[in-house]
């Protein structure tokens, strides 16, 4: 069925395969570090085979009538010169389908390479593995929000495990650019704005992906990314952005910086962005100067998709393809990813004869190889379609997941209608986002045929019985679209049902249904209006204005303007970018069967920013956004069925090392909950700018009714410095600290001390 | 009736004054330079006096019961430390009630000191001098939509003549600030977007402000600022900024670069901005590295009102007053600009025995003297009220005012309504702008009494009669107003005269009436919401939906969003920030008497911030703001009634040192009307990124029906380059050139050429 042989004879491969390296070569031998063996590989290997390794196939297989279909034409663009690594392609594709071919593709590769070096897989992992047919989880974002790392960790153990069935040992991922700019269209990939908390989620990420198993091999690379990556111009995912050596190293690098202590991502992927008009790719001194050299990172570096042809299409900061690629070499960048044959790297095998071109290729090679030793792509058996199906969608990946999901769900406000009444029957759902399951831009959401996984509309008619949820879109989820005519049906229902859970939203899923055609968030896309995209606040004020008992369910993660004809909402709650159970998540914690989650959106402004010239006068006083009533949910915020409550915070130092905070929260409602404990802290004054408060600590924990707790959280004193022109410095003297249930005044409670 | 005597004394300045000082001391004459007579001046001064001079009185008058009231209070508090310079204060008091008190003070202040050493008057001037009584302009954005220099430079020497007759010896203006963040509520008070449009008016504003008179004396003295405002976090005025060296020295720093070349701006003010953590008040290495040793800026360096008590009060990078003072004054600041009594720099006085701040101050004393020696503060006499009373709003100022309101206003949409036919007799005009004279923060506009100027309704009322113009406000200009009730009133009213001129908006007057108590634009104002504050929306919808013709009328200077509903409206104008001739000039607009002028709006983004890494398939091209519907309307755009054609440029290189463009311009419409013809450029290939397009020339002509003009424009081969790490680098080879009516594609004619 595959025509991969074929294919390999027309591009000559077969005829420069041999069989004659003895097998006793040092780099075949695992008990030889993967440093070691690449160092002795590299030493066989022609030019031709050098310059393939810097790239590779990155899209076996499209998806045509309902199945895969092997991309002939690109293979064959790139698979003369671009033999490193290899993607799967289509996300609509389902993994048992994918597997067999790919083992095929991998094995006539593998059989027909003259040294046996094998392909390595590599793809993205959002959601879950990149094919469909797995757990499909919710985004970074709704994990994010979560706030709770074990539970984090095992849902990357289950993400990890499956892609490992796949065959996949190496990701894309962590995402740790920080979720700043409301604009963004993929700030759903991110896990927020705080760079602590973005740290901390990167780090246990890191760790439990490339746990090691019992033979010492690393189970699944990692890719750190968009190095580097700040509030772009107009929101835009590629666009310029400005950063001086401060902003750098204390904001968008901090997660980087954590990452490099507490874990080794064996990869990392250099950002589409321009910084202060130099181009990333070709930026050697954000690469070689800041990165190796100061924050000292020692993995490979590679390309985002095509950003290494953007220096002469795009950015015009070279004259050539060729130009393009010598200049991304000698900023740093050791692998192209193409998903299409636009690769330019290929084109250095007419550097030959240029010793410094050698001598950086043998690097990038170097590289490559030591991440194909480290996870045993030399040495370990092509995965098994039995396996596959054993640990895809496990029963405990599922529980994980359903897990996962009820704590990414935010409750942002409730007047005491929620949890509905557990005699509650009927209800009318209305608005287009209550029956789609909106995953974001890189689930393998195979939607269109819901083989897994559900609506907020189906979970609900499960519970209650679909005669009994009585749906009406209302509107579409088209931007363009101004068709209000469906909206008195919904009014209708509503008033009938005697209360209304409206579902709006933007958003983007992989499938092909109107809200994948039609798609108004995700990568690629920059949101000049922060309002629901069409005539979906139309319903919902429609539905308000009818005086109906309204919970309004925010879907996807654009950044929404909630106005004040919104906020008549007897509750609102939002879902992120969500996963297979979101909607039985919702469900569940509309009836009061689940407790609350938190959500990120920037709390760590400098002290400067909130305020101006003039105090007092009323006329004159600021505007700071964050002050107003326009202010945006603060950061750390979302509310509880039940409510905690917070001691009085002892916060000792020890030993001139570390910083202690305790606290003993209780449970004071009616039911069990989970409360975020988090310890924020500032040097009371800093020789440059420190923001007003930063997260340094957080845990959560759970309590039943009446039981309270004793948390402490723990800090080296040495961590609470900041970076002035690029070195760390700690202030003594005074600080504030402050530990509560979010970054809002009124959730925190302060404590000074001073460190000498 | 001023108590000034009794001041002085019970400060003790009297009991210092001391005759005795020779009149022949070369500083008392005028034939030395201001160099000269400032170091001799100095060698006489003691300790105190020099600090003295560090700051001043700025807020002499308070307004009380309709007439100026001596603010004793902040006088007490300043002036014994702060002798530099004096402020009017409330700009409701009229400049003919204003200038024998301050005459009076000034007087009785020189006859006290022991030197004889005068106040300097230094005053905010945005739309005209600081009190009122003055001619009223419109605001800076709506200057540099004229786009019309040699207007634009009538127009300063009215500004100019009517301060020096108010004895206004030094305004802070001009601000350079480029208007690129849509959420500043300040950009009403900027030229507009381009660092090159924007250098090119304020270099004719400082030559024009400075020019010598018959003595040689500089006529009013000028202050270039705020050094250095990017895109501020959350569009806030006084928020940090990110700016890495290239994007300062090539964007933000460009107008500076400019003015220092080509003028000679006697005082630069100090942004609130942090750059990359350090705030500008404490960045010594932006204020003497870069701005005195790369820029070359030999003038006086002042801070923002009260911007170095931030340093301890906000920014917390300072640990008293003391400390922020010196570190304000170590990073180079020599002058304090304070409206209340806050100053730190008296704390100065404590380091008397400090030689490194005995330095630094006479460093500083040394700048403030030169302004006031070059200015004739010294020699010249105080100004009369009867000289006054002759140059404020005379004939030729009131009608250089009246062509500058005619050309600021932008047409941006006009289905052939415009001009509304001669026999229109009858308008319903709606909306709370339309008798609102919105002329913005810094306008001495007394509108409660409407002594001058007038708005929109007064003027269509003197056109039509005022039984022609039914009037309904509809809905206030309150933003949090809910209140609808007068929609239906409106819609009659439109319906019965069968057309609707609909003007609303956002905005600020320092009035006292709503628009100044409840704005919601100006300084200190930043907008997470791009709309027309309060239900203005709804009443422009519900005429709309009622089907009446209407014209839609924008006022002030927030950026607007136009969604579908508003784009209904058969023509859209903007006013901008109004001049007191604003109203008579839509008057004319919209019955024909006038023409075209043009708005800005930031089209000059890098070349890789319009794609991403996917194009073609549709789901996934990028959504750069630019590209899509939701476009903001191009730089250098505006609609006329007339029609322009251009013919194919002929672009040439001159001697390897000029490049000079030439196109033809036929008015090939039926009416009279003014054209502005802009040539953009960028090198085809650049070392770092370079825009996409950057405006380089422009010129405004006026043409009669059928006439055709030739137009060229030249630029020196030397400044088409760029700053590469502060170092100025042009490229050689191919370069793209436009030439056309604006920024947009369909209006712009291409040319390449080579340069060797």
């Amino acid at each position: 069925m595959l025509k991969v042989q074929p294919l390999l004879c027309a591009l000559g491969v077969l005829a420069t395969a041999q069989k004659s390296i003895e097998s006793e070569r040092l780099y075949k031998n695992p008990s030889y570090t993967p440093k070691e063996r690449a160092e002795d590989l590299l030493k066989l290997m022609t030019w031709e085979e050098k310059v393939g390794q810097l790239g590779g196939a990155r899209r076996l297989f499209s998806r045509v009538d309902g199945k895969p279909s092997f991309n002939e034409t690109a293979l064959a663009i790139t698979l003369e010169t671009q033999n490193g690594q290899i993607g799967f392609g289509s996300q609509l594709n389902y993994a048992s389908e994918v597997l067999p071919l790919a083992n095929e593709f991998r094995t006539a590769q593998l059989n027909n390479s003259r040294l046996g070096i094998p392909f390595i897989t590599v793809t993205d992992s959002v959601n879950g593995i990149y094919p469909a047919g797995g757990t499909l989880f919710p985004g970074t974002c709704a994990m994010g929000a979560t706030w709770n790392i074990p539970l984090y960790r095992e849902a990357v153990t289950a993400i990890r495990d499956e892609n490992l069935a796949l065959g996949v040992k190496w990701v894309l991922s962590p995402e740790v650019d920080l979720a700043r700019d409301p604009r963004n269209g993929r700030n759903g990939e991110m896990y927020g704005e705080d760079s602590y908390h973005v740290g901390e989620f990167a780090t246990h990420y890191i760790n439990t992906m490339q746990k090691k198993d019992e033979n010492g091999y690393v189970k699944v690379a990692t890719t750190i990314k968009h190095f580097v990556f700040g509030q772009s111009s107009g929101g835009v995912n590629t666009a310029s952005i400005y950063g001086g050596i401060n902003h750098i190293f204390n904001e968008l690098g901090a997660p980087y910086i954590r990452a490099f202590r507490d874990a080794n991502p064996l990869s990392l992927m250099v950002s589409y962005a321009t910084v202060d008009q130099v181009p990333m790719p070709s930026n050697k001194y954000m690469l070689r100067k800041v990165l190796r050299g100061i924050m000292g990172f020692k993995g490979l570096i590679m390309s985002d998709a095509v950003a290494i042809p953007h220096l002469y299409t795009q950015s015009k900061v070279a004259k050539s393809a060729t130009d393009a690629g010598l200049k991304a070499l000698r900023a740093g960048l050791e692998h192209e990813l193409n998903p299409a044959g636009t690769a330019v790297f290929p084109t250095l095998i007419n550097s030959v004869d240029d010793a410094e071109v050698a001598h950086m290729i043998d690097e990038a090679v170097r590289a490559i190889l030591e991440i194909k030793f480290a996870t045993g792509t030399f040495d370990l058996p092509l995965p098994s379609v039995s396996e596959l199906n054993k640990t895809l969608r496990s029963d405990r990946h599922l529980e994980i997941n359903r897990n996962v999901s009820r704590e990414s769900i935010v409750l942002l406000q409730n007047d005491g209608t929620l949890p509905l009444r557990a005699n509650t029957t009927r209800i009318a759902l209305l608005g287009p986002y209550a029956d789609v399951l909106n995953s974001g831009s890189y689930a393998a959401n195979n939607a269109s045929e819901h083989k897994y996984g559900g609506t907020i509309r189906r979970s609900l008619e499960q519970r209650l019985g679909a005669n009994n949820v009585k749906y009406k879109a209302g509107v579409d989820v088209i931007s363009t679209s101004t068709d209000t005519s469906g909206i008195p049906d919904a009014v209708a229902a509503a008033k009938k049902a005697g209360i209304a859970v409206v579902v709006v939203g933007s958003g983007w899923s992989s499938d092909t249904t109107a809200v994948a055609i039609n798609r108004t968030d995700g990568e690629g896309f920059s949101h000049p209006d922060l309002s629901f995209p069409g005539m979906q606040q139309q319903l919902l004020d429609a539905v308000l204005d009818a005086g109906v008992p309204t919970i309004l369910v925010l879907s996807g993660s654009q950044t929404f303007l909630l106005n004040d004809s919104s906020k008549r909402s007897r509750a609102i709650l939002t879902t992120l970018i969500q996963g297979e159970f979101t909607g039985d998540a919702v469900a569940e914690i509309l009836f009061g069967d689940r407790r609350r989650a938190r959500s990120p959106v920037a709390y760590d402004y400098f002290p400067s920013d909130e305020q101006g010239g003039f105090t007092g006068t009323g006329r004159f006083d600021w505007f700071w956004p964050q002050l107003t009533r326009y202010a945006p949910l603060r950061f750390g915020f979302g509310l509880s069925y039940t409510k905690f409550e917070f001691s009085a915070p002892a916060i000792a130092r020890r030993d001139n090392t570390t910083v202690t905070a305790t606290v003993t929260v209780a449970n004071t409602g009616g039911r069990i909950g989970k409360e975020v404990v988090q310890l924020y802290y500032r040097p009371a004054v800093t020789e440059i700018e420190f923001p007003v408060m930063k997260l340094v600590r957080f845990v959560k924990i759970e309590l039943a009714p009446g039981e309270s707790r004793q948390v402490s959280l723990s800090v080296p004193i040495h961590e609470l410095g900041y970076f002035i022109d690029a070195e760390w410095y700690v202030e003594k003297g005074l600080y504030n600290f402050w530990i509560g249930s979010s970054s809002r005044t009124e959730d925190l409670l302060p404590y000074n001390i001073t460190l000498a």
